[in-house]
């Protein structure tokens, strides 16, 4: 069997990511190959790590971007962070705190759980409790829950996890680059993110930051971490240091291409000006929302602007609806996910596809989809 | 800091990989997003399955690509196999056999090593003896190892691991698309390939396959598997099934794209016609090396015909001569790992790098850069 031509029907990607890739972006996808040792490639890796530098407001030397996509780079900061029998403070208010969670117990590492229901953010005064219960290797929270919408304030729970002598580990998949993420202000260790979220660059890269402090853990650790392909001890001969960079595993050239691309675009439109567009289409699309029925999980005052989750109006069957946007108008939300499934959708406005031209399109699509249910 | 326009300059990638992509495989990656749930995307997924079959020699249903570069694919294969306290057989002849021994360490499990010269081969007897020893829960060898240019007989060593009541795993980076690669007829239980070699995708994924037995081992496990990102118990409701694929990650969807088109090209070029292909270009490349000095470190009835370890003729500096073949002539060649650094190269012909042209443009390229010597 040989498949036909690639011909996929183009989408306009309004879920939870991947979003829309700006035309610039998917060119440099297109680039001939380098090898991963050409020096133009140890180029392109410092002129990422600066830009990445930049966005994720930091100075950490060891910042790259993990070649995998998003959970790799979550259970990179784990698994490197943690050794067995440690204790990990892991807050859970959705999917990717739970995830954290089950990462940690195949570390080898006592679990400490703070709950907090979906679509509410973890309160401090949780975090000072348990920590009070345990002497954790680090905390561990999202900041920006891809399931829920939850843009959870992190200052203090930072402040409260040096107090306890943890390293601080921010989940910044979702909110990197769409609402302000300032790792060394806030006492962050370390942050990983993903490439197709608000970077809008295609997904199959993590970007990652390690403070020093953080470092010199992995670096001082006891044991071997377990996996070698994620081994930051392995990976930094790589990734790290100046011209003398030896192989650990064959970069995915592409798309670090790619990603060096998106990171252009973010800095030529300005940091604080993609915040700007973020929450002003985000106000577009909540008023129409809501003008139609639907209904926010997430408090005002904690909304990622950029991730969208609403509960349906009455009569608006989910599957029908999504495959009609899906079908008849090219548009994908995301379903809700765990108890979310089938009474909640995930309206993402990241990078390129946050636009007035996006939300309109989904508005009116909602809106004769609902004529006709 | 803004870096500037991505304008790499392009090379002939002659090395160990990444090779060169065909212009389709490129074109494919800058083929628009869609989501990684989208019905469009599971048929990419269904459609690569199929052609992998093909190309593996198999019928396996659990047959994809890990969303992440071969070492990834390596880590997948032992990590879910192997659980703490197992032994392992593993065969090392180079670096990638090392890397296996590495992992199965990081697995808790019990490594029994095979150890052959750099260059040579595995005798099927050395395995005989060592499953003497050992009740394995599996026997891991390399079938073209990238370190050495060794193309590994793997018939013999199959049929020993199952008579031993093991799993048989095959490491075939780079043999797979460049010569014979027979999955179901050799008894091979799980096998890895990577994108960027003879199949001349752009890195980032690596196409494996388990047999039904090995699967069973998998689904099996008395403990989880130390992976999240990695567990196939979680990776199957994604990668297999039907049209009710669940989210497990966010799957690179270009590299998805570009791994599709080149699979694409391997059936319509024919694969025995690739393997001649493969071959041919290497007799051509043997000879002019030959008569420039070099000398092949492989005896040739156990050469990879698109992976040549040459021993530079005297006279002729490592490291001038390989930077000089990169800036002067924009021609990547690999350098020797381990004991052969400094005085063996690797030279590549793989899938779109295996032309006569590169031949004569390399061999053109040496003979210039050696008179100048």
């Amino acid at each position: 069997m040989i498949a036909g031509e690639l011909n996929p029907t183009p989408r306009f990607l309004m879920g939870p990511g991947p979003s829309d890739a700006h035309p610039r972006v998917l060119r440099a996808m297109a680039t001939p190959l380098i090898g991963h040792l050409d020096p133009q490639f140890i180029e392109v890796m410092n002129e990422t790590r600066a830009m990445l530098q930049e966005i994720m407001r930091t100075e950490n030397e060891m910042t790259f971007a993990v070649s995998a996509p998003g959970s790799a780079g979550m259970e990179t900061c784990l698994i490197n962070l943690l050794e067995p029998g440690d204790e990990a403070l892991i807050c859970v208010n959705g999917v990717f705190g739970n995830r954290m969670a089950d990462i940690v117990e195949r570390c080898g590492a006592k679990l400490v759980r703070v709950d907090a229901p979906w679509g509410e953010i973890i309160e401090p005064a949780q975090v000072r409790a348990a920590l009070g219960t345990c002497r954790p290797r680090l905390v561990a929270i999202v900041h920006g829950e891809t399931s829920t919408g939850v843009c959870q304030p992190l200052e203090e729970i930072g402040r409260l996890t040096h107090e306890a002598g943890a390293l601080f580990l921010v989940d910044a998949v979702t909110s990197l680059a769409g609402v302000d993420v300032r790792v060394d202000d806030w006492g962050i260790d370390a942050l990983y993110s993903g490439t197709q979220k608000c970077l809008s660059a295609p997904p199959g890269m993590s970007p990652i930051t390690l403070s020093p402090r953080a470092m010199k853990v992995v670096t001082g650790r006891k044991t071997k971490v377990q996996s070698w392909f994620l081994d930051l001890n392995l990976v930094a001969s790589y990734v790290t240091g100046g011209a003398k960079r030896s192989y650990h595993h064959t970069a995915p050239i592409s798309n670090a291409f790619a990603l060096r691309e998106a990171l252009r675009l973010v800095l030529e439109e300005g940091i604080e000006a993609r915040f700007e567009r973020h929450r002003r289409i985000h106000g577009l699309l909540r008023d129409g929302l809501e003008e139609l029925g639907f209904e926010f999980v997430v408090k005002t005052e904690h909304r990622l602007p950029q991730l969208n989750a609403v509960r349906l109006p009455a009569g608006l069957d989910d599957a029908t609806a999504r495959r009609r946007l899906l079908e008849e108008f090219n548009i994908e939300v995301g379903a809700g996910l765990g108890d979310f499934a089938g009474k909640v959708w995930r309206i993402g406005l990241m990078g390129c596809s946050c636009t007035e031209n996006h939300v309109n399109m989904l508005l009116a699509a909602l809106r004769r989809i609902m004529a006709q249910a």
